[in-house]
């Protein structure tokens, strides 16, 4: 266990605060945390949290339960704590009541909107902030591999190479296609970064107006009621945008019948964000080229559903972003909103809610 | 059949040219050609070359035969011209005889230095140039494409897929990594640009010396005979050499050795590059993350070579340079080459013998 209540050496104009940590961290970020200053208390046992099942996990493995006494401990710690590193999300809806002394929230995920407005947090006065941008060079890496996977004809590939048939063939170059990425967030940006690094012709889609460092950042830039617009000549659409009211469905069997034939989709958003059975459709008839799918509409995606099976369909289970590094990110992040906290500087990746 | 002899209008200060088209062209570039110049005499005819068999294919389909008749003609036209667009491998060794009035071929491939010492062309005082550049874009885009497919374990994620299992995992980035490339001809300086572009920390290795510019476009650079030092720290290994006495199995079990664990391999060079025993050996103990091989020591790879089957292998039939669009960049080469070979310019692409 690593509890520091160190007795404050003497008092500073800078408040003590009480921080629980509420899914597994590897013990140097624990102490990084720490050691930010003499008055920050820390609370946190990795045996009161889900175990990990792959670095960066923070769901952890399916089934956990704390023994009564832990369960005690750990709701001890959550009425004590002014801010929370992570977001626990079978606690939240009762928070008021069980963490009267509750701030600031730092999540370790970007897409929490829809589970805040769930929990009702958003209307609970706690301040709190997503883990945006860490992620960003893993989804945008990620969004690069799928483009590449399906312009070079894996699949098709993967099944010569199956039958030991070596039959020569002309590829497809990535250089000079179009992509529309709709959300243009630090994620979205750095996707657009990283395809026109390679030559690939970004159409950036956000509903907010672009500042000037941003637009600069895409070939072209346009808004979601035009996105029908810029379908017909998106080699490939890669999904970005946060899960709201007005991103549910927005991909339908409209918009995915007016890409080109052969035209890629890629999904490192949320699954709502397209009709699947549409997708599915779309699959099937080979009007699109291949579809990369990191989410789905219900997650872990079921065991008798077609995407599965269907030749141009890469599946990563909502994995894409999770990157070895990430608690060390999130640390970073952690104790530079820290700071900012205690030194009432406005904290990096507030959520607007 | 599109062979052009218009009578010359009035004698020009250029000489008359004959080309004749050794390999499949699609009418639109002979078209092109032909009309360089109105003294410009081009002979093809698609029936006395082997049909291809995808878009760019140079080679056709193996068994093509011609008649007697269209051998007749064909050996005709090789006695006529003095240009050759394509190398004709099988014609070459008789050239001395066959085409007496040769002085120039324009090689439709990059790594042609072998089958020119094999034929003799080496010594027949005909320029040959190659088709060096034209490659460059989608070898380097295959050479990211394999580099994201192992650093981000797809053979494991397809596995999972085919077993319809959704487990969840963190990934490794792209960003970060050092990659050795062997070679930095137009190809390998490509290469290093579109990986430095995604963050990966290139190391260049080249036996001749870098100018600056050249220089500039990599994080470091060495030589051949310091490449051990350098790969304990590549977790990629990028072959694009020549094939040449230096090169041949240049990397060999103690090379592989000397990558750390985990490194992948990325051969678009010539099989003869790599010991194939000692690279199927250090897949097969798990010592590579990975190989991407678009060629093999005998190609086509033997049906019952190992490499077919090792799950940590990608295989490309030699396939990765040739883009849909390849002959209309080819084209675009020897037009460019045609207009200087006529007003005595430099060409581009002097194959050094």
């Amino acid at each position: 266990m690593l509890a520091c209540a160190p007795p404050p050496p003497r008092r500073s104009t800078i408040p003590d605060v009480t921080i629980v940590i509420t899914s597994f961290l590897e013990p140097e970020h624990v102490r990084r945390i720490a050691a930010t200053g003499a008055d920050v208390r820390v609370l946190y046992d990795p045996e009161l949290v889900a175990p990990p099942r792959f670095a960066g996990d923070h769901s952890g493995r399916p089934g956990f339960r704390r023994t009564p006494d832990q369960e005690a401990r750990y709701r001890g710690w959550l009425a004590e704590a002014d801010v929370h590193f992570d977001l626990d999300a079978e606690f939240a809806p009762a928070f008021p009541a069980l963490a009267p002394r509750l701030r600031w929230i730092q999540a370790t995920s970007s897409g929490i909107g829809p589970l805040v407005r769930r929990t009702g947090l958003d209307r609970s006065g706690v301040t709190i902030t997503n883990a945006a941008g860490i992620h960003a060079v893993p989804l945008a890496e990620h969004a690069l591999l799928a483009l590449l996977y399906f312009v070079k004809a894996v699949p098709a590939r993967l099944r010569d190479q199956r039958a030991h048939v070596w039959e020569r063939h002309s590829v497809r170059e990535l250089r000079g296609l179009t992509a529309t990425v709709v959300g243009l967030g630090a994620v979205g940006l750095e996707v657009a970064r990283t395809l026109r690094s390679v030559g690939v012709h970004v159409i950036g889609v956000r509903r907010s107006a672009l500042a000037a460092d941003e637009a600069a950042r895409v070939d072209e830039a346009t808004t979601p009621d035009h996105l029908r617009d810029v379908l017909p000549r998106s080699d490939a659409l890669v999904l970005i945008a946060p899960h709201t009211r007005e991103t549910e469905g927005m991909i339908g069997a409209t918009e995915l019948a007016l890409l080109p034939p052969g035209a890629i989709v890629v999904n490192i958003a949320r699954g709502a964000l397209i009709d699947e059975v549409a997708l599915i459709d779309a699959l099937r008839r080979g009007h699109l080229g291949g579809a990369a799918l990191d989410v789905a509409a219900v997650e872990p995606l079921p065991s008798d559903s077609p995407l599965w099976d269907l030749p141009n369909v890469l599946i990563t289970p909502h994995s894409a972003a999770t990157v070895a590094r990430e608690n060390e990110r999130l640390t970073d992040l952690f104790v530079e909103n820290l700071r900012r906290y205690r030194s009432g500087e406005p904290l990096l990746n507030l959520l607007r809610l």
